[in-house]
């Protein structure tokens, strides 16, 4: 049912495209502007995929030996991570190609009215979101019917059975998260370069305004917009949805096996709990589509809070209308009451409206969360205000301030979070945080829509100037742009807050498919990992912000170099080399992602290859990797939010003289010291909020899912029998002079005696008799292991 | 023992202080303007008094509530938290008023020559450091004396027994922490709101040079190098010290419980383990003076480079004293082998060799912590030297290399500690993580020997200046200043080292004192807590670092004030009101302080009584409150490497410019418009590497006491039986049912059947059928756990 709820929105994303390419496109000059940068950025995207083909043919050779060592990795995981990663480059292709053809085509409708350049920005955007959300459930469901036939026969059979089908499918979120690394890390670092690079020259050593058609890097300034905020936002969240839904699924088969590891009899083919996430998902995607259809304004002098209004409706609209479906969905899939482990507390009796209570918890942190950010970055609001009067003292206090502002926000978000989690948890353990996150994601599609509009309408804005359109136009265009702002601003924060669950589901997924009981940061290896973990976003982050600022000096001296070698340029009459810019951009990013990349795939695969020349046990490395995960988590969650609301409140504060703003009793504009100051600011948040900050996002992403992979690696030493019970798994993991095998087969045998054994021992005792009984067996056990 | 060695050593001390006081003060203006240094100090202690017997009584108040509540915490911790409050603050009232008298010795000497300015200053930062270490262990030693004959008659009882003492003594360390929390943070205050606010208005507006005596906040900028780089990092490494070796005592009270809970014979009356941290901290103090009795230079003519080199000579040669002393006292103290449980890996056996190779790495981490941290803020070293290449393209870019320099120093520092833990933890447990802080803290009255002399000779400098003495008195002064500058990087990186080391022993201990056997981060619940953790420490900066930017503003308002009102006050025949001044930092300091406070003592307050009132276990609220402590430590540490290194690179940056720096083949020197983008990054800096920065050693340390404090009302469910058995304190907590006492009995009655019932049980089975005896064991556990 999900595929076909995918397929219809990818029908319905068709449709939308057509429309949006049938719209005039206009002529002459802007059609020439929007070409140069259509192909500009689709050389990026040509570039980025030659890339990727050599890294996705060596992932997939490790992969491969992956899956011949461990015996519940099978080969199909291969095919599943290239599938993934083609789907996420398809997903970002179409993304790409729709706002490069939207943009002119809103520049031109701004021409006639403001509702009409909204309904083809917007419409734009839709594409977009449809697109990346139908190709995931498409994806996933798909893989999911395939492996389920192919490795149960389209049957139940057993938890283990079920186990090997999730994790080949882990595959596919591998494959489209690492596409995320290059496309976000990628992006963030090209549209810095070619924005810094732009500006440096262009604006104050030349003195020609912003967008001016003679700057050699303004095309590539204009790809960057959509490289980064289209491109890179597209993939973060595509890897999101696909490793959230993953997430849930692994954990519903976990609910299965807590629950004696058959249900059938609960209908669903006894998969419920499995197949519940990707309904919600396919779900999601129809209420979606209703929700971009209520985006539209009919006022032609509507102001930006009109055009706010709008969005909002259609984005309050899709929430409700999740939770409604989520409701009935949950009551409808999952049995009435199941029984849930949690660790340290037991079995618990789960009904399934906790579920439901569940995922409206990931509903209100996707809803909070936003409100949380534009209170941040907000422009007028108190701290962008404070900032702006700390501008009046210089940078120094300017940055002091934002820098406050930023680690300051950490408190609201970092609580919001923690009580989710807890919430979450507590109504239905940790299927119950997935399933929050993946409620959350089910509105993927609408929040990539209000997302993409953005750089849309910015893209339009620049061709209007660089095509010398009425002031009129400009001026339409604008409103969009600033309320595209503040949903960059509010969709990085939801893009953060679903990578922080989708961290959470995945950590939880670890810990079930390694068959460890926890991870305890009292065992020093562990906590020291979890330093170690902590430590690489904060290095990830100065990575990512040293190359923005190398590519950004490459394209300085190109430019420089452009305007002393072509002749006419600065007079309009000589043409300057777009494409020499586009590619400097192009190569620096490529180049630049790759020591960050590698720091994100290689230390967990460091972590694990370390100790296991030392000799360590698996479940001891499984625990170390378990926390230098944690780590990456915690840390990359404090720094996304760190870096993004700086970013955003110094942005917004320099945002403010544009209108003027008082300082002391004095209105101050563009122009003044004050100003200066918070352009300062400005260019140290740029690579906060545009390159390192939203990096986070994958790095911790990638982290746990490499994790989760690596998983069955570390777990084969234990025995995943058809019940896996913690207590035999500990025991096998201390009898370490024996072959796996042998011990697999023996415990098998105990499987068997078991009930007989257990009860004949247990059942005649009274309750003060069992306690001695338990006392008794506790020190027995203990003799046994010392000897 | 240890304790003579402390009364040694404050004997030393008293001498060294009368030698001090004996040499000539100078006359005139210069005695007139120390005597202003003196009194401000005086006034700023004074006033932080009166604030702290508040405190002490309130918190005093809540001790003894616990101690009620708390059958194991006896009402003695609260005697032992105010006499560890009176001896910081004594301790850091000697080293503040002994820094203010030897300044003006100091550039008196200096008017003769260089040796001897040497000499005077470092024998007042050896009076500090003597007294700050001497008083320590006078205090910790003499306590321990006391509550080990008022619990234990003298003579070893029990595990538990010691247990008690040894919690009691915690109130001596929690104490001292408190008044560490005011010192620091207060002192980071009100340094930075005197030194920005003397600048803004000084420097920048009226156009006098730096410690101008017309200048109102001069005297107060000089008192506050004494109030934060004295009293503060002195009560900072006061508190680490004790702490350090309490943790350590505590973790040698649990060798002795795994060793069977009674070693006497291997004599030190059978407490040697615990006693061990206690002696190496005594010799410590001897070694410390024969250190700070190497440290001399005999030519009149030497540069900075002869005087670092004869205080490195004396700080390697008391490192390597203490590695030797602590071989010796390793191998008579401690049994050839001891057997120490590690978690999840059972009994091991260790042998003192083996302890003493963990101290060799304390000290190793101490070494290369401070070669690591002159790496990258040092003058002339690549990260600086990258800083100021980027000052020429402006303030934005010069800031963006600064943090990144900050953040990438998080790198080595974190490898470094986490090796550390990793392999002291190798050695020997956590005994041994705890034994490496305490071999490491040994050099503290060396280390703060060191530190202190640095802001002595920068307000003998500043006394020069403003006395208008011979320009040769200030350049001599200037050369040890400018030693100061490095020494004070290298000390933070001594503080954040020993804090990081400090807390890890804390937490260990935490974790034995609440009977938990591990953090389980798998628990939700305990997940958010480390969120939480995580999150505190950045808000905790912000928090600093706002409240500086409060406290220079009403600076700035008053000495506009002064400039405006005081007739003849440029002219130099109007006084300007110094004590205003004074009076201002000193109010802002204690009244901004609070905030911080506040929040690093009531999180771990709400976090336990919260899930109390929800009615969780207290096993878990023991957990949550670790997860709490674990990441409070991973991000504190994290954020004081990354504020200190980047303030530290950003300073020394800017101070290039004095000699002139090559920037694109050009000279550049102090004025150009690269000097201001250095100063602005200087100024971004200041809060982070005076302020915020070094707090976070506070924080981080005092989050882990509170936690000791509280965990023995956690673990009070829980039986400390004089053998714990991890195995039947999880059978207790799962057994709520019964009142504590009843279930106590009865284990005690299976422990005698114990032997029997087992031997019986497995002694006539085969190896491999121990193993389905085993799995069969395990299963029957379950069964029973589920009923």
């Amino acid at each position: 049912m999900p595929a076909v709820l995918a397929v219809l929105g990818l029908i319905f994303m068709w449709v939308k495209r057509s429309w949006v390419l049938k719209q005039d496109a206009g002529s002459g000059k802007m059609g020439d502007i929007a070409s140069h940068i259509y192909e500009g950025a689709l050389a990026f995207l040509n570039a980025e995929y030659k890339l990727l083909t050599f890294f996705v043919i060596g992932a997939s050779i490790a992969l491969a030996a992956i899956s011949f060592i461990v015996p519940t990795t099978h080969i199909l995981i291969v095919v599943a991570f290239i599938f993934g990663a083609v789907f996420s480059a398809f997903a970002g292709n179409i993304g790409m190609k729709i706002a490069t053809q939207t943009n002119v085509r809103t520049t031109q409708a701004a021409r006639t009215s403001l509702p009409k350049a909204l309904k083809v920005s917007f419409g734009g955007g839709t594409v977009m979101g449809l697109g990346v959300a139908g190709l995931a459930v498409l994806g996933l469901t798909g893989f999911f019917i395939i492996f389920f036939h192919y490795f149960m026969g389209g049957e139940w059979t057993n938890v283990h059975q079920m186990t090997i089908v999730l994790e080949t499918l882990a595959g596919f979120s591998l494959g489209a998260e690492s596409i995320a690394l290059f496309a976000r890390v990628g992006g963030g670092i090209y549209t810095k370069a070619a924005d810094v690079g732009a500006d440096l020259v262009g604006k104050v050593e030349a003195g020609i305004p912003e967008d001016d058609p003679r700057n050699p890097a303004t095309i590539a300034d204009n790809v960057g917009d959509n490289v980064g905020d289209v491109a890179g936002m597209g993939a973060d969240l595509f890897g999101s949805y696909v490793a959230t839904v993953l997430a849930a699924m692994v954990l519903g088969n976990y609910v299965i096996n807590d629950m004696g590891g058959n249900i059938v009899s609960e209908g669903f083919g006894g998969i419920g709990p499995v197949l519940l996430p990707m309904a919600i998902a396919g779900v999601g995607i129809i209420i979606s589509i209703i929700g971009t259809l209520l985006v539209s304004i009919k006022n032609n002098d509507a102001k930006e809070a009109e055009v706010q209004a709008a969005l909002n409706k259609g984005n309050w609209a899709s929430i409700i209308l999740v939770a409604i479906s989520s409701l009935l969905l949950v009551r409808w899939m999952l049995p009435e009451t199941m029984q849930m482990e949690f660790f340290g507390e037991g079995i618990q009796q789960i009904s399934s409206w906790r579920v439901f209570y569940a995922t409206l918890v990931g509903l209100v942190v996707g809803g909070v969360i936003s409100a949380v950010t534009e209170h941040y970055t907000g422009l007028g609001r108190g701290p962008v205000l404070s900032i702006v009067q700390k501008s009046s003292t210089g940078a120094g206090t300017n940055i002091i301030a934002g820098l406050a502002t930023g680690m300051i926000s950490t408190f609201s978000s970092v609580l919001l979070f923690a009580v989710a989690i807890w919430a979450s948890y507590a109504f239905a353990g940790f299927y119950g945080v997935a399933l929050a996150a993946s409620a959350m994601m089910a509105t993927t599609a609408m929040q990539l829509a209000i997302d993409a509009f953005g750089p849309i309408a910015d893209n339009a804005g620049g061709i209007a100037e660089m095509s010398e359109l009425p002031p009129e136009v400009r001026e339409r265009t604008d409103i969009l742009d600033s309320v595209g702002n503040t949903t960059a601003a509010t969709g990085k924060g939801f893009a953060i807050a679903s990578a922080a669950l989708t961290s959470l589901a995945l950590f939880a997924a670890y810990v079930t498919f390694t068959g460890i009981d926890g991870i305890n940061i009292f065992k020093a290896p562990v906590l020291a990992m979890l330093f170690i973990g902590g430590m690489v976003p904060v290095v990830f982050s100065a990575l990512a912000m040293n190359s923005v600022g190398k590519a950004a000096m490459e394209m300085v001296y190109e430019v420089r170099r452009q305007f002393r070698e072509i002749p006419g340029i600065m007079e309009g009459t000589g043409k300057p080399e777009y494409d020499k810019c586009v590619e400097i951009s192009t190569k620096a990013a490529l180049r630049e992602m790759l020591l960050p990349g590698l720091l994100t795939i290689g230390f967990p695969i460091v972590i694990v290859l370390v100790p296991m020349v030392f000799g360590y046990e698996n479940r001891l490395i499984a625990e170390m990797l378990g926390g230098y995960m944690a780590g990456v988590t915690v840390s990359g969650v404090l720094w996304a939010i760190f870096q993004n609301n700086a970013g955003g409140a110094w942005d917004n504060a320099k945002k403010s003289f544009e209108a003027g703003v008082m300082i002391n009793g004095e209105m101050t504009y563009k122009g003044s010291d004050a100003h200066k100051a918070a352009v300062t600011g400005d260019t140290v948040g740029d690579p906060f909020k545009d390159t390192s900050g939203p990096s986070m996002n994958i790095l911790i992403k990638l982290t746990c899912l490499i994790g989760l992979v690596i998983a069955p690696i570390l777990g084969q030493d234990m025995t995943i029998a058809e019940t896996p019970d913690i207590d035999e798994v500990t025991i096998n993991t201390e009898i370490e002079t024996e072959p796996v095998g042998v011990i697999t087969s023996e415990v098998d045998e105990v499987e068997k005696e078991r009930i007989i054994t257990s009860e004949a021992s247990v059942e005649p005792l009274t309750i003060s008799e069992e306690k001695v009984a338990l006392a008794e067996i506790s020190s027995e056990v203990k003799q046994v292991k010392m000897e």
